[in-house]
């Protein structure tokens, strides 16, 4: 504690104030403290959980892009079932991937005393988080990881399952194939852009980036990203733009083959079914849960990175020959 | 006020300590001075915003039946945004239609001193909310009507909902129409169904209960139910009903019209696209949430019950000709 004191400038005292959640601490001092204690990697030894400021509100909080998103709203159920187990319940917050938003929604969170914070990022800084992760509340990542710091993290396996879809395109006679993602800024979206790419390698196709559209987001730039190949196949990269894909293309002549990222509801009864390659959004959110309240509950190991695997459904619509 | 003080058995100064939230006054104490103040039905002639306990915590809660279905997405992210623009957060907890569950959830978001709760009920007893109301913190009912308890309610117009649609069918010139609806224990079921009933009047078909089947949730039930009848239409009671009954369609050689309650996602790209009558859930978790605001922001005006309009949009799946 010496080393932090030194570090901080201020006395012993102070900084067993700080790390006891004691009054009578300056909040620019206890900032102080706490940013000496994070640069000493000072954590592991005292223990997070005396670290952690107050009592238990009995909260966790999820901020994540769009709970009206049924990807979104699969991992709130999961999250809810696990916090009701450990007795908790849960605060939501949509950010619109908005980094700012998502920063804003985080820290108020915090500042309401959360005992756990599960992050869907929208940005790539998560700097500002590491006093709350200092200071003891758990926050793990989902979907995709957190910049600037580390911390537990939950994935999916985004390059096996969009080198997947070319595959079984690939089995089906495709060579032209055209990658519709989202916006590059989006980590899911250029795992998937490199396992796109991975999948074309192994199946012999050259890659060619006119193939290729990162960030389509309504019918009309679907149309205009589609219009500008001569794909017989498309892989769509997330729910939000398979559903774009789908209403273009039921308006036109054009029948491609079609792969998507991420299963949704009555895929399997439209005409033809829509094959997908997907995770049940609840196994992340379980995952992501069950990871936080572990920490919670007293594990101290490293930071963990957890990789879920994804499947492919093929349905019909990856079996439409070109 | 003498008249509070004088039930509970304290002094006016109490009273008034407990009324302003002021310090010092044993909780046991303040319960006593709430339940006379309750007794008396003191609590419009003082305003309830004088009676919250405590300042705020910055949260609303909301207990719906299941946050991964998009109708109650649809809603929660509504009140998300209603929420953010007041400065308040949500908490989302998920009841499963199991009354005892949506007690304990909103007694446990009461407990964390919510400032405000919005309830889609899963029982018809509410009394257990009637101690939180009358020590100030607001509740508004969607979606279905409490018992036990008048409060503020957001509904929709389930009756001229149903009853348009049996019209439609009717227009096109079916007489044997089958009802799936929810379980006759919940309200928008029973509403529907009188909306069914008035339809058939309207419309001059006479009622066959045999037509009826209230209740079945799964592909297996609504196969059973439609196998009972020789309808050449359906009209299914919401969007689970909907989705289990495409699906047993789809697998089967009748091709009955049908209209739906709900609007979902695709529902437009289906064979044949499918007729709804629908409310946008966001209109719903919208009035809910700016009502439960308006409370918080000193509306003192009797309980108000909101029915907001629902609209038949007609796709195709309603046209289909006997």
């Amino acid at each position: 504690m010496s080393d932090v004191a030194r570090l901080a400038g201020v006395s012993i005292k102070t900084v067993s104030r700080v790390v006891n959640a004691e009054p009578g601490v300056h909040a620019e001092t206890a900032e102080r403290v706490l940013a000496a204690i994070e640069r000493l990697g000072f954590r592991r030894n005292i223990g997070a959980l005396n670290l952690r400021r107050g009592s238990s509100t009995g909260t966790i909080g999820l901020v994540l892009e769009d709970v009206a998103n049924p990807f979104y709203s699969g991992i709130t159920r999961a999250a809810e079932e696990v916090a009701r187990r450990h007795g908790r319940q849960v605060l939501t917050g949509s950010s619109d991937e908005d980094p700012d938003r998502e920063r804003e929604l985080s820290l108020e969170f915090c500042a309401r005393r959360v005992d756990g914070l599960i992050v869907i990022p929208a940005g790539t800084r998560h700097g500002y988080l590491v006093p709350e992760i200092a200071s003891g509340t758990p926050v793990v990542f989902v979907d995709r990881p957190p910049g600037d710091v580390i911390a537990d993290t939950v994935l999916v396996d985004n390059v096996t399952g969009a080198a997947a879809a070319v595959t079984h395109l690939a089995a089906h006679g495709h060579s032209r194939i055209a990658f519709l993602g989202d916006a590059p800024t989006i980590f899911t979206a250029t795992e998937r852009l490199a396992g796109f790419r991975e999948g074309c390698a192994r199946a012999g196709i050259p890659f060619d980036q006119r193939m290729v559209a990162m960030g389509p987001h309504t019918a009309e730039t679907v149309a205009a990203a589609l219009d500008r190949t001569d794909a017989t196949a498309v892989i769509t990269g997330n729910n939000r733009i398979t559903v774009q894909t789908l209403r273009v293309l039921a308006g036109s002549a054009r029948k491609p083959a079609l792969v998507g990222f991420d299963d949704f509801e009555l895929a399997d009864l439209l005409d033809p079914p829509v094959s997908v390659v997907s995770l049940d959004p609840a196994e992340l959110g379980k995952a992501a849960a069950e990871l936080l309240f572990a920490r919670l509950d007293g594990d101290r190991e490293p930071p963990r990175r957890i990789v879920l695997p994804v499947r492919l459904t093929p349905r019909g619509s990856g079996e439409v020959r070109p």
